[in-house]
C-alpha cells in the first residue's frame, strides 16, 4: 500500500472533494474528523470505543506527550501507537501550537524556541528538527512542522515576520525529514524512529487575518513541496468571517492532489463551510471537551444534558442516533449521571459527540459523492442553532 | 424460573458452600461478588463492560438514588433496571447504612429514621415500611430489610437495644412486603413495583462485637422466615480478628438452605476467610474506589501505579490476566494516564479489579466444587501482602 492521497469525487456547487489518504496504518476517507488524544488519550474513551465509533485516524499533542510521559518513555514503548494501543494512523502536531499557548517564559529565536512547560516548569528547547526528531520517536503517520501561531489579534508586520519565519523552519524540517528518513530505513534508531521514512509531511500555512500574508505563505510553503498543507493560525479568537477568509485566501494556491487540513477546527458547520472551501481534514477538542461539561451535539444544536429540563426524559439524546450512548440510555439517565459526577455520564456524552462529527463527516462523504454536498451543507447550517454552551468557550 | 437458592456443593475442610441463587432478573453462582453501583452506576464502568466481566448481579444504594435523582425519576423511567440498563439482578440496601453513616442530624424512633441528606441538607424519614417501597419502586431483585448498624466501638447495652430494634423494623418489613406483593400483583402501582412480589427479602443480623448478641440477633431474624440472610455491621472499622468472630458468631444459627451476605467486605483474603465461614455474597466499593486512586489488585498483593518504578514497565498489570486492561495496556502507559488524570486510567484498573474480584470468586467456586477451597485459601492468604494503600483507608 503505497501511501498517498487520491481525490475520488468532487461536489458540484462547491469545492469539496471526497478523498483517500493512505498512510502507514491504514486509509482515511476525507472529508475526515480526528478525534484529539491530547496525552497518549482521547479523553473518556479507549481504543476499542474509537474503533468502534469508526474513527480512521487520531492525533496525538507534541508537546503535551514531550512534557509528559516524555521522550524516554514513548521510546521505550516503541512509539506511540504501541504506547497507547491504538493501531490506527495517528497525525502529531509540531508542539508548536501549545508553546504558544500554554508554556512560560517562550523565546523564539531563528533556532527555535526555549520555554518552560507548564507542568513543572523545566527548561526546554524545540527547533524545527528537534519537532522531527520528537515526531519521529513518537511514530507518527503524518508528522507536522514546527511553526509559529501568532494570536488574533496580530499586526501585519508581526504576522509577516512571523509566516516568513514558519516559512525557513518548514524548510528546515523537510531538510531533516529527507536526510534522517535515510538514517531511519537503516535502523539507526528506535523501532517507531525506524518507521520515520513511511510517515507523510504536512507543510502549515500562517499568515494570521491578512489576505495576502496567507497567499505568500501558501505559496512558500507549496514550494517546497510537501505531503499535505495544513492552515494553522484559525479558529485562535478571531471572528468566524475572518477564518473563512483566511481560509479562502490560502486555498488557490494549494495544490489540488494534496491534502488540506484545516486546524483546530471547530463546530459542525464551521466544519462544513470548510468542507466547502476545500479542505479535507479537521481536529477539534470539542466534541470530547464539551462533554466533560454535560454538552452534547445533536443535528438542531447543542444540549446541555445538566438542564433540569431533561430530569425524566426519556428519549435517547439524539433519536434515531445508533451510538451506544443512544441505543441504551435516556437524557434523564445520563443527566444523573452528569449531575452526580459518575464518569460514565462523560464517557456517553463523549461518544455520542465523536460518533456526531464522524458521523457528519460521513454523511458529508456521500453528499460530496451525489454531488450535492452544498445543498446539504446550507440546510444543515440553516436547522443548526449554536447554543450557549460554545459560544462562552 | 422459580426464585431460590440450592447448595450445589460443599468444601471438605471448611464451611464454604458453592450455591445458585435464581432471580426475577437471573442467576448468581455464589460465592459472588456484587460490584456496587451507588448511584446507579458502578463507578467508571457501563453495563456493557459489567456483562463482559462476567458480573452476575450489581448493588444499588437505596439512599444516594433516594436523594438524587429521587423517587419521581426512579419511578418515571420504570425502575432502576431500566434507569441505568442493566438487565441482570439488582441487590439494593436499605439505605440504613447510609443514613448512619453520611447524612447529618439523625433522629432514630421506634417509627424510623429522620434525617437531613448529605447534598442539599433536605429533611427525610424513612421508616421499615418507606424503606420496602423505595426498594419496591427501584425494581430490586434483592431487597434489604432496615436496620441500625451500630458503629465501632459500641457498648455492649446499646448494641443490644439496637440489634433488638433491627429485629422489630425486620419484622414490619416482613409484613409490608406480605401485604404490598398482592398489592403488587394486582398492578396498583408503578411497572417496576409490580415486580416486588417477585423479589426477595433478606433479613440483617446485628449484634456489634459481642457474640451473645449476635447469636440472639440471628434467632430473631431467622424467626422471621427471609429469602436470605446478611451479617451487617462488620468491616466498619473494627479489627479483621473481631470481624471473623461476628460472622462466626451468627453463622451456626442461620438455616443451610439460604443465602448468607456479609455486607460491606472486603480485601481478597477477607472474601476467601469469608467463604470459609460460610459466607455466599460478598459487596465492596475497593476494587472501584482503590481503581480511582491508581491502585490495583493482583494475586501478590495491591500495586500503587502511581509509583516511579512503573514509568518504564511494559508489563500488564498481572501476568496471565485475561481483562481488557491487561491484554492491551502496560503498566508503564496506566501510569501515565493515571498521573496525567486521564479517564481511561481509571476505566482501565477499574475493569482490572473488577475482573479480579470476579475472577477470585470463579475460583472459589471451582475449588469449592472440588472440595479443595480450603487449600486454596490457606495458599492464596499466604502469598497476598496487603500493602499501604488498603491500610490507609
Amino acid at each position: 500500500m503505497q501511501n498517498g492521497f487520491e481525490v475520488v469525487a468532487a461536489d458540484k456547487d462547491s469545492k469539496a472533494r471526497r478523498g483517500r489518504l493512505t498512510t502507514a496504518h491504514g486509509v482515511i476517507d476525507t472529508p475526515a474528523f480526528m478525534p484529539v488524544g491530547t496525552q497518549g488519550s482521547v479523553k473518556g474513551v479507549s481504543p476499542r470505543e474509537l474503533r468502534e465509533v469508526k474513527a480512521q485516524i487520531i492525533l496525538g499533542n507534541t508537546y503535551h506527550l514531550f512534557v509528559r510521559p516524555g521522550l524516554d518513555a514513548i521510546t521505550r514503548f516503541g512509539g506511540l501507537h504501541n504506547f497507547m494501543s491504538w493501531g490506527g494512523p495517528i497525525l502529531t502536531d509540531s508542539g508548536g501550537y501549545q508553546i504558544f499557548s500554554l508554556a512560560k517564559l517562550r523565546k523564539i529565536t531563528e533556532e527555535g524556541v526555549e520555554f518552560q512547560n507548564h507542568i513543572d516548569g523545566a527548561r526546554a528547547f524545540i527547533s524545527p528538527e528537534i519537532a522531527m526528531e520528537i515526531q519521529a520517536a513518537l511514530g507518527s503517520d503524518i508528522v507536522m512542522v514546527l511553526d509559529e501561531c501568532v494570536p488574533y489579534p496580530c499586526e501585519y508586520d508581526y504576522a509577516a515576520r512571523s509566516a516568513e519565519l514558519t516559512a525557513r523552519w518548514a524548510k528546515r524540517c523537510r531538510q531533516w525529514k529527507g536526510q534522517n528518513s535515510e538514517r531511519a530505513e537503516r535502523g539507526l534508531t528506535g523501532s517507531a524512529f525506524r518507521r520515520f521514512a513511511d510517515s507523510m509531511l504536512f507543510g502549515i500555512v500562517q499568515g494570521g487575518t491578512f489576505e495576502e500574508l496567507r497567499r505568500k505563505s501558501a505559496q512558500a510553503i507549496v514550494e517546497l513541496d510537501f505531503d499535505g498543507y495544513a492552515i494553522g493560525g484559525v479558529s485562535v479568537g478571531e471572528p468566524e468571517e475572518e477564518m473563512k477568509q483566511a481560509v479562502e485566501s490560502a486555498e488557490p494556491f494549494l495544490p489540488p492532489d494534496k491534502p488540506r487540513y484545516a486546524m483546530g477546527l471547530g463546530t459542525p458547520p464551521q466544519l462544513l463551510e470548510m468542507i466547502a472551501r476545500g479542505m479535507d481534514m479537521f481536529d477539534c477538542v470539542l466534541p470530547t471537551r464539551l462533554a466533560r461539561n454535560g454538552t452534547a451535539f445533536t443535528v438542531t444544536g447543542t444540549l446541555n444534558l445538566k438542564n433540569a429540563e431533561f430530569a425524566l426524559d426519556e428519549r435517547p439524546i439524539e433519536q434515531n442516533c445508533t451510538c451506544e450512548a443512544c441505543r441504551g440510555f435516556s437524557r434523564g439517565y445520563i443527566r444523573h449521571l452528569i449531575k452526580a459526577e459518575e464518569i460514565l455520564g462523560i464517557r456517553l456524552i463523549t461518544l455520542h459527540n465523536l460518533h456526531f462529527y464522524l458521523n457528519l463527516m460521513r454523511r458529508a462523504r456521500s453528499e460530496i459523492e451525489k454531488r450535492k454536498f452544498d445543498h446539504f451543507r446550507k440546510g444543515f447550517v440553516t436547522e443548526y442553532k449554536t447554543r450557549d454552551a460554545i459560544e462562552r468557550l
